[in-house]
């Protein structure tokens, strides 16, 4: 059995629930908006965040009415920032389907990600208390902050080990964390396992961007499912280069400068043919493994459930991905 | 004394500090955050939908503290939606200030309209319950539906009238009535002014949006502060159009559409000078000057106060304004 339906079969009937209340947040009497959030639920995938949320509220206490909403929102915030994502990395295929700026227009995609962003947060307001609004937000605020400062960095060939970590630790974990998070505090467990929950799922989330760079840089679109290449095509400086950047000679590092810059053709390609030697890409990937394994250390002190279980098989998961 | 001076004096107090927490709620420890952050501040402009919310407030039985942070968010909502317009106009000026994506590209102006919907929501959250979290994104849900409208129906040369209404009164009106329903619901005012005031609000949005494409038409950049012809250059039917194109002959119609049509220089200048003695330009103008005073008949049941008055004012603004 992949290790994905592992993860799932603590929380099958809750899941199914989930994307219940996810279709029906996004249901439209127009026409073309159903075609549009169609199309967007071609990209669902592994459904990662909300079986996070679901599973650190059964690890945590039981899982309750709001989690099922909870968890349709993670999911909406996530799909919108993929919509947006792809704009910005002009990505042409996501899960083996066109892009929405590809097929629809850079236009429809901004708009349909402000979409699924809106309902996120009007579903959200569903549940009776504005604490869960209050925290989704403030989370959705970190996200735009770490894709400003990742587009802000572009080109910067000088970006540090630290100010990568810093972006991927906005737009990547800061979700991740709030799904245990939430999943927890519903689930009205004590502040020791929100907190080693939430550690949980930002240790993951670093652990899953590192090797989403990484796929990006050494999968091909076939095995992947979704463009590739783009990070190095956009300027977008990620791990194994910055590893490799700082203990290269001037010669090497000026070699790789003039790939990454305009104007060269296949930068991929190049970039990857420079690092095969370095052992920089199985660096990056071993600090990946590093951030799995402090994930699941945070969760020592929980009681041993099938959920426990299932978080630590999603860890695992988060490394072993090939898409 | 201008008309925009008229409108704010009831609640100019008031005002400044709906100014302060829209500052607040913004701050950011990311410099190039703040850098963006500053140059959207240079966007604001006549502060329309803070005044009609704090004044429905003040006409509806008086403004409280929430009414300054609904205020606050309305304004954010609208910031949002410009950024996020002009990346869809190609728009290159907006209040005589170079826009977001003419001057850091769409990837900033696209995430950046993200920050500042993502902070709306956030602060509205603030605010005890969630009844106005739920009312607003109900709202940006509709703004989003009718901006996916306008892109769908783009080069739609058969757009009819009903299909213009239906756009503008989702992607404008939706946001001007929700601004004078929470100024009045909040001011715990009786279900019959909750509907005259959201009533005033949709009609005056309605008057906003034809006289806003109507300077994107006929006036200059000069005199508006932002870029204009940009509806002819992207497709976009308004009502002077679709009245004359009703109107005319087969060949009149066929010239119009050519001008219209993929390849043509200087669509609007062309427009305009087949439009000049068609008398359909006035036609938009009468059907906006009618909404104004559909609007302001709404409100006469309200008792006799400053704030009505200013909100009369107010309405008479919206068919008068030059920018």
């Amino acid at each position: 059995m992949p290790l994905t339906e592992d993860i799932a079969a603590p929380i099958a009937a809750d899941l199914s629930e989930v994307l219940a209340r996810f279709d029906a947040e996004l249901a439209s009497d127009l026409p073309f908006v159903t075609e549009l959030v169609d199309r967007v639920r071609g990209y669902r995938g592994k459904l990662l965040r909300p079986k996070l949320l679901l599973l650190s509220a059964s690890a945590a206490g039981g899982i309750r009415d709001e989690h099922l909403t909870l968890a349709a929102v993670v999911e909406m915030v996530h799909m919108a920032t993929l919509v947006h994502d792809d704009v910005l990395d002009e990505a042409d295929v996501r899960r083996r389907n066109v892009t929405i700026n590809r097929m629809s227009g850079n236009e429809a995609a901004v708009m349909l990600g402000d979409f699924l962003i809106s309902h996120a947060y009007h579903l959200c307001s569903s549940i009776g208390s504005t604490e869960a609004a209050r925290r989704v937000a403030a989370v959705t605020n970190t996200v735009c902050e770490g894709e400003l400062m990742q587009i802000h960095h572009r080109r910067n060939l000088e970006l540090s080990e630290r100010e990568y970590f810093d972006i991927i630790e906005r737009k990547t974990a800061s979700l991740t964390a709030l799904c245990c998070e939430l999943g927890a505090r519903w689930a009205t467990a004590e502040q020791s396992v929100v907190d080693a929950l939430a550690t949980f799922g930002r240790d993951i989330g670093i652990a899953f961007q590192i090797v989403d760079d990484l796929l990006d840089l050494t999968g091909s679109q076939d095995e992947t499912g979704k463009s590739v290449g783009r990070d190095t095509e956009m300027g977008k400086l990620t791990l194994p280069l910055i590893r490799f950047r700082a203990a290269a000679d001037d010669e090497c590092r000026a070699q790789l400068d003039k790939i990454l810059s305009n104007g060269h053709e296949d930068k991929a390609a190049h970039t990857r043919a420079m690092l095969a030697e370095s052992g920089c890409v199985e660096q990056a990937f071993d600090v990946a493994r590093d951030y799995v394994d402090r994930a699941v250390a945070a969760l020592a002190d929980l009681p041993e459930t099938d959920a426990k279980a299932a978080l630590t098989t999603a860890a695992e998961f988060v490394v072993q991905r090939r898409t």
